[in-house]
């Protein structure tokens, strides 16, 4: 079975080529635009995505939205975490984390997903930290301000420990699962 | 004619009855859900609306929506405006502009109507600038942080003022022409 991911992103897209093979799930790319509503979790955002275009596209497909949800901000940015990203950057993110002791923070990956029969949503997150200044390293969006737990490194310091247990790998490993069900 | 207008908000429902009846145009409210969409000014998101509703709203009707620009957070919180307030709050906004010398900002309210032949997007706005800390006296959203252009005070701190020469009044006097065409 050919599986498309659906995605503007080539950076994502690469990233779900080389953790799905590892599963002997080969996938293409298909970029389709699709509206994203607003809603407080990602799950509902790709599950919406994923019936805009079920008649758009008719093959085997998966979205993913993702974010990161803040706990002393309500779980700001959550679903608008790129929209949010653009416009005040990890800089905006410590302005409103300063002075904040409780730090917690959770990466979400969600796929939704149509295997040309059923439909699923996969959840994958890592829980962690906001770190207190932004990480030297360049880093992909929040990564150089985002401590996973059991790490003193931000995802853009340790980019092998992103690779090995980032949101997106675990939602992903979820998928290749329901596929194989 | 009688005119809807279809918002979840009594408050807004009440500033604008209160308003357009001074040009002699009578309004009914109707609360029904649209699905807001990711935009990056509130007249597409007003007219996006409108064109939901058309079909289920079988009379002349108009919605609005409303946010704060603000020039050195890339116009942030924008169309965003209302969930952002519940996230970061007041608060936040003075974090995030901290330090910063720029410090205009824009309140923009943009209506989409239909008076049961024609479609039209009004939009009003007023200039001003985000203060330094949080006015006192209560207000509603961000009003107590911005100061309009001529003044000192906070939107929240002088209440005519802003009943003179809001944004959502200027865009309710142009609804008001407009119908009178």
């Amino acid at each position: 079975m050919k599986l498309f991911f659906i995605t503007g992103s080539k950076h994502k897209f690469r990233e779900a080529e080389r953790i799905l093979k590892e599963y002997n799930v080969i996938i293409g790319r298909k970029d389709v635009e699709c509206e994203e509503i607003r809603a407080e979790n990602c799950e509902n955002v790709a599950l919406d995505c994923l019936r805009q275009l079920r008649s758009e596209v008719n093959e085997p497909f998966f979205i993913e939205d993702s974010g990161l949800f803040i706990k002393a901000l309500n779980g700001f940015p959550g679903t608008f975490s790129s929209w949010v990203f653009k416009k005040i950057g990890n800089e905006g993110i410590l302005e409103l984390m300063r002075g904040k002791e409780v730090r917690d923070a959770c990466f979400v990956s969600s796929i939704a997903a149509w295997d040309g029969k059923e439909e699923a949503v996969l959840r994958g997150e890592v829980k962690g930290y906001i770190s207190n200044k932004i990480s030297k390293e360049k880093g992909f969006g929040y990564d150089p301000i985002f401590i996973p737990e059991g790490s003193r490194k931000t995802f853009a310091e340790d980019h092998k420990t992103k690779m090995m247990c980032s949101h997106r790998r675990r939602a992903l490993e979820k998928l290749a699962k329901w596929l194989r069900r």
